[in-house]
C-alpha cells in the first residue's frame, strides 16, 4: 500500500508551496491541511520543533521544508543522477534561501521606517547581485538551475517566487529573462499546472 | 589519482569548520586558505555568489556549506544507509541552521541597547525552546542527531558550536546532557581530536 502523506502548513503558499509543488508533481496523493491563525498556538506545542511544514509520511512527522523537498525530489525522479548532481541541485536550493533571507531580513518589521531603512540595501545591491548571478546560473544550465536539466530545485525556486515577490513588493524575475524563462518552463509542467489551477487562492 | 581540495574561507572556524572537519575525519588531504579582511573585497567578486566557504574540488568551486559538507558525507561514509535516514540527517542539519539564524538575528548588531533588546527574547525564549528538543532528539537518538549512530549532522553540529558559543557568550550545551555528550563523542574521534589539536586557534 502507498504510504499516505499529510501537510500540515499555515493557509499560504509559503514553505509549504514547494511540498506541494512536488507532490503534485510525483502525482502523489496528500491532505493538504491549513493551520488558522487561531488554531496555531495549540498546534505548534505538538510540532517537532514548533514549527510548519511539517509533513506526515505514514504518521510519521518530518519536518524543515529543504530536508522534506530533497527526500520528495528523491522520491518522484527529480534528484540528480549522481553524487556530483545531487551537489549542484543542493547549491542552488541553498542559493535561493539566501535569498528568502534577505526578504524575511525587512519584510516583518512592523515599523514603516526601519523597514524601509532595511529593506532600501537588500532591493538595491543583495538583490541585483543574487539575481544576476542566479540568472546566469539558470543560462549556464539551459534553462535549469543545475544540471542542465529539470530538478526539484526548480519547483522548489518556482513554488516559493510567489511567496517572495509578496515580501518584495515586485516580480524578482521581471528583469531577468532566464529566470522568467525558467517560471514559465515549470508552471507549464500540466502536473503543476493542475495543481496551480486547483490551489486555493492565497496573496502569499 | 584522488582529486584535490582547497577550502576558501576567511580565518575564523565559522561555517568553514565543519567543511574542515569532514575533510579530516575522510583523512582528506585539502590546502585551508584563510582569506585575511584586507584581501576579501578582491577575492569576494570572483566568489560564485560572492561568499565564502568555497570548497575547490579539482579546480570546479563548490559552495554553500551544507551543500558541501552533504556532498562530503557522502565521500566519506557518513551519510544515511536510504534516502529515509538521509531525511533525518536532513531535519536535524536545517534544524541546526535555525539556532544558528537565531544568533545571527542580534550578534551583528553594532547599537548595544538595540543588541540586548534583540537577544533577550531569543535566549530566554527560543534557545530554551530549541536546545531542549534538540537534546531530546539527540537523546531518542542514542547520542547522536539522526539514525541512532554518528552521521555528518552530528560532525557539523559540534564543529559549528565554537562559532556559535562566541555569538551568544555561552556554551548552548551547558544545562542540556546529550548535547554535551554528543560533543564529546565527536571530540574525541581520532581524525577530529588531530585536526583540533593541529588547527590555528581563534575564538569564533
Amino acid at each position: 500500500m502507498a504510504p499516505k502523506f499529510k501537510l500540515r502548513y499555515g493557509a499560504i503558499k509559503g514553505l509549504g508551496e514547494p511540498v506541494r509543488f512536488l507532490l503534485s508533481y510525483g502525482k502523489i496523493e496528500f491532505e493538504d491541511e491549513r493551520i488558522d491563525l487561531q488554531q496555531w498556538p495549540s498546534v505548534k506545542e505538538s510540532m517537532p520543533f514548533g514549527q510548519v511544514p511539517v509533513l506526515e509520511i505514514d504518521g510519521k512527522k518530518t519536518w524543515q521544508s529543504l530536508a522534506i523537498c530533497r527526500y520528495l525530489g528523491n522520491q518522484i525522479g527529480l534528484a540528480g543522477a549522481n553524487d556530483w548532481e545531487d551537489l549542484q541541485i543542493d547549491m542552488a536550493v541553498e542559493t535561493v534561501t539566501d535569498l528568502r533571507l534577505k526578504m524575511a531580513s525587512f519584510a516583518y518589521e512592523n515599523d514603516p521606517s526601519i523597514k524601509e531603512k532595511k529593506k532600501a540595501p537588500v532591493v538595491n545591491e543583495s538583490l541585483p547581485f543574487l539575481l544576476g548571478r542566479l540568472d546566469n546560473l539558470v543560462k549556464q544550465n539551459g534553462g535549469h538551475l543545475a544540471n542542465g536539466k529539470l530538478s526539484w530545485a526548480d519547483l522548489y525556486f518556482v513554488a516559493l517566487l510567489d511567496y517572495l515577490n509578496f515580501l518584495t513588493g515586485f516580480d524578482l524575475t521581471k528583469d531577468y529573462p532566464n529566470l522568467s524563462a525558467l517560471k514559465r518552463t515549470v508552471l507549464e509542467i500540466p502536473a503543476i499546472k493542475e495543481w496551480v489551477t486547483k490551489r486555493p487562492k492565497t496573496d502569499m
